[in-house]
């Protein structure tokens, strides 16, 4: 059985970490359904998905440690196309990837305890952002 | 219901980034399934699966940001083993990864408009590729 | 049809990689499922799944890669949190991601011959790990 839902999120602009899990075990307690995987996915080449443990420190670490890797600063072939600066955006989102699949168990995520579902929003400015959640179980 | 399709690819080398878009599009559509989810997979260790919006500039920046974060000039361990020059590209491929999953609704993809599933080729040579797309739905 | 099962691990620290390929093979060919998608998961937001060559070259350099790209001497926000000084640990297991959707086909991974699912330690010290590995087919 397929069931596929929306999350809606506005976002701050770049470095914003948002924490989806509490929607997403929403959507799988919703379904009914007792076993199977959940595929997080956003639409768009300037977004992420992951996991972390949302604490304040790591939501400091994670931006410093892209903009090392990947400054914002830094012009890019992209730009030249576009003109939007945002190519640096594009490189964190292919690094990083647009979806997760998460597996639940008796209708519970299968996450740690001190592990949660996040949104990375590396575009240069805050966006409305939908994220597609769909669980495919019995 | 699970269906199971190949794409075949020749690559020119390290650094060539090849848009499967279509291809999983019309495996999906082929399927005739309404809604599910599309799982992308590189069989093999110097090739990744990502999405990215597929224009001239990345395909420049990408290929750049690898040369500068793993250089496939200087010597890696296994290279000792193989002697075949390419530990850099299963470093790369280890952190991008083989797959993908994009759910699929309405038998239509739920990319973004400037959001292209893309074949990233590590190796140092090019290659003969298989890529296996799975679709599972209803 | 949906089966859940789990791999037990006990790592011996930072930089330790388990090679995981035969336990999820089993899973699949235990289940008699023909064909469909298994999804590795890893529950905590210190290790990684993907997947890699399994040679001892390789097995080298990961780890120092890890330790250039973001090393474990440095200090993180994360460690003015909980002061277990594995900041660098959450950092990585975010970029590697915890899941690989892997299809089986005929009762068989689709894995390159020289391709192997592993498990990625990426914490400061040895752990007892549960590792989830969800099948879904027909």
């Amino acid at each position: 059985m397929v069931i596929t839902k929306e999350i809606k999120l506005t976002t701050r602009g770049p470095g914003d970490i948002i924490d989806i899990t509490g929607e997403v075990q929403q959507a799988v307690s919703g379904s009914n359904l007792t076993s199977g995987a959940v595929t997080v996915f956003v639409p768009g080449s300037t977004g992420g998905i992951t996991t972390i443990e949302y604490e304040p420190g790591l939501l400091k670490d994670l931006p410093e440690f892209w903009e090392k890797l990947i400054p914002s600063d830094r012009s890019y072939h992209h730009d030249e196309t576009w003109h939007d600066g945002n190519g640096f955006s594009h490189l964190r989102a292919a690094l990083v990837g647009p979806d997760i699949t998460v597996p639940f168990v008796d209708g519970q995520l299968t996450l740690g305890t001190w592990q949660q579902i996040v949104f990375l929003e590396f575009d240069n400015k805050g966006r409305n952002r939908r994220i597609v959640v769909q669980i495919i179980g019995e």
